[in-house]
């Protein structure tokens, strides 16, 4: 296996982009990279994006071809890869197995979606389709209300509060508020969350992320080629891909997504690296739960232990397992075929030391994507030559 | 690279399947793949499922992982790609790289499509999604609307004539009559053909396929592991995707698909044979035209020829460049996520020499799978051992 490095990475402003259609956020996210990199348009040799559910969103399916040919390029494979929340995580990782299995040398890879032109009716149908619509989502069960169930078990089984769950919006809010790209730029206290609109009783409006438009990039090179475009490369160590019930009725545990922890233990072995290892990590906080959730399935504390390692402090950004420091899903924005590849944006900035809210040091990072209720997870680790 | 050998192929029945789910499908033609191969589940190591529009037809995302949980496979990667109805083409493309790197040993290939359940303004609606949402389709173009312009063109540029064009129907209903898994197995003349309702002039009814349900999988493993489940692999010789212009106005020639032409040059160059070695080919006949465009830009005949092939029966079962003995997508149905796959079904059984309608002796086979109007394309050439 040869080593993968990422040369670039772009990233769009996340939020309501009135005007800016799917196609264009992805080019310009593309565009962002290849210039990052310095890769002209001839040298990309095969091109991935992740999104969900643009076909339903905005009415366009074929979706790689169609970016890859709006950006110049031509004759090259181009695949959309779709696996829910975590689609542009899939695409990362197609773009590291290319690599490093010596098929190609340079890959383009990104990810977008659409979702506030349209009706809010047909996003929450959208992005249920996530689920089995053939069991739970027929009979009415969203994204809300399957984490909404998770979190309630979570404070069944392990003792997790409502005040421990709440920080995590906290501190993401706090995070984003100094992230120019992300969607909401304002922290909140812990009373506004506990005190916002209830969604799904225990699950509050801050609990959840917004509704956005947006697009991320990144090129992967092989490492043996990476110094001809630039002397900051950053290594990919470790990639997992792993899957698990699309069901909460199938889940073992309703507080464990198993899909993260194959994908994880995968990774982890790959990059010869524990959890203890990682300086910084962005995690899949689609709902404050689940970054509670991933904390603990990621390895960085015990299961159980999640919720009071938030409240004490331990996954802030002066934390020892600093989370979200981009602001996460909660405060970034959630364009759900973006999110895998704006997290990895966000980990090499702070590899490379260029971040807003900088880990002094940082050295190993980490991203975790989720799709649905733990049907796919994609766990990367990436680390500074 | 490591050869990659077919040792398992699965498909269901074509056409109207009330109540049967897109999973159901799914499951069912993997099954039947897994069986044929003798595989058991814990062998599989990575699943790709070619999809089109599952969350627009079936409100059914993350189908992948999905799938993969009710066939019993467990924690191993699962990836849906979408490429329109190039999808599963796609598919067993990635499952060839994947076992062709020697990173997977046995991967799992299939593709589905569940159509009937909608209603057709539905279906026409998530067709039109193959093609540019903000350029041709918001104007009215739909996809028989784009082929109908195409077949006028090709007619003007090439003195391709309207009964050239309707033999490709005439030819594929009559193969398809005695395949069991075909949606229509009853032929057709040419009279009926020339006489069928105009659904956009110079296409008829006859020209277009039917909207059908379907799912079609193929185990493919590595050649050196092959043998411990069979005796007669099909190994996997050549292998091109590429992408083309997604509309109309972008194209240089509109009686040319770039994709298939890129695809196909890859395909060929990998397997060290050229269209003459070509003993069966399975072209996607989405419309009477485009297998006269394929069968041309495939290198079958020259360019503008193809019209005339088809009338001489250069291209039937008995001629010398067999084309489609299955009945095309033009009489087994065109599920568009389950037809890459399909294809690879037929000319696994032809090199087998298990085919319904058999091409004596055939030792090398091709099969050719377009998404839109040639947004993007997969070849995939085969070989007897």
């Amino acid at each position: 296996m040869r080593g993968v490095s990422v040369i670039g990475i772009g990233c769009t402003r996340f939020g309501k982009q009135n005007g800016v259609g799917i196609i264009d956020l992805a080019v310009q996210a593309c565009r962002e990279a290849l210039d990052d990199a310095r890769v002209p348009n001839e040298r990309v040799q095969a091109f991935y994006l992740g999104n969900f559910v643009s076909e339903a969103l905005v009415h366009q399916g074929s979706l790689a071809p169609m970016v890859a040919y709006r950006l110049g390029l031509r004759a090259i494979p181009c695949t959309k890869v779709e696996g829910a929340c975590a689609s542009s995580g899939i695409a990362f990782r197609h773009g590291v197995l290319l690599v490093a299995s010596g098929l190609c040398d340079i890959v383009l890879t990104a990810g977008a979606e659409k979702m506030t032109s349209s009706e809010i009716t047909t996003v929450t149908e959208a992005l249920a389709s996530a689920g089995d619509a053939e069991t739970e989502m027929r009979l009415g069960l969203t994204f809300p209300g399957a984490f909404g169930i998770i979190m309630r078990r979570h404070m069944h089984q392990h003792g997790t509060t409502r005040e421990q769950v709440a920080m995590v919006s906290v501190k993401n809010r706090l995070s984003g508020s100094t992230n120019p790209k992300a969607h909401f730029q304002k922290p909140i206290t812990m009373d506004e969350v506990l005190g916002s609109r209830l969604i799904c009783d225990p699950l509050r409006l801050y609990d959840c992320p917004p509704i956005s438009d947006g697009a991320a990039a990144a090129v992967l090179c092989a490492a043996d080629v990476a110094e001809e475009f630039t002397n900051r490369p950053i290594e990919v160590i470790g990639s997992g891909h792993a899957m698990g019930p699309g069901t909460l009725f199938e889940m073992a545990d309703l507080t464990t997504f198993e899909a993260t922890v194959s994908a994880a233990r995968e990774a982890y072995r790959m990059a010869g690296v524990s959890p203890g290892d990682i300086d910084v990590a962005e995690v899949h906080d689609c709902f404050s739960i689940a970054e509670i959730a991933a904390t603990e399935d990621l390895g960085f504390v015990e299961k159980g232990r999640g919720g009071g390692a938030v409240l004490e402090g331990l996954t802030a950004l002066a934390g020892p397992i600093p989370i979200n420091p981009s602001g996460g899903l909660l405060s970034k924005g959630h364009p759900v075929g973006a999110t895998g590849l704006a997290q990895i944006y966000e980990i090499v900035r702070q590899l490379r030391g260029e971040a807003m809210n900088q880990v002094e040091d940082a050295e190993i990072g980490l991203a975790h994507n989720l799709g649905g209720t733990g049907a796919v997870s994609t766990v990367h680790i990436l680390k500074r030559r």
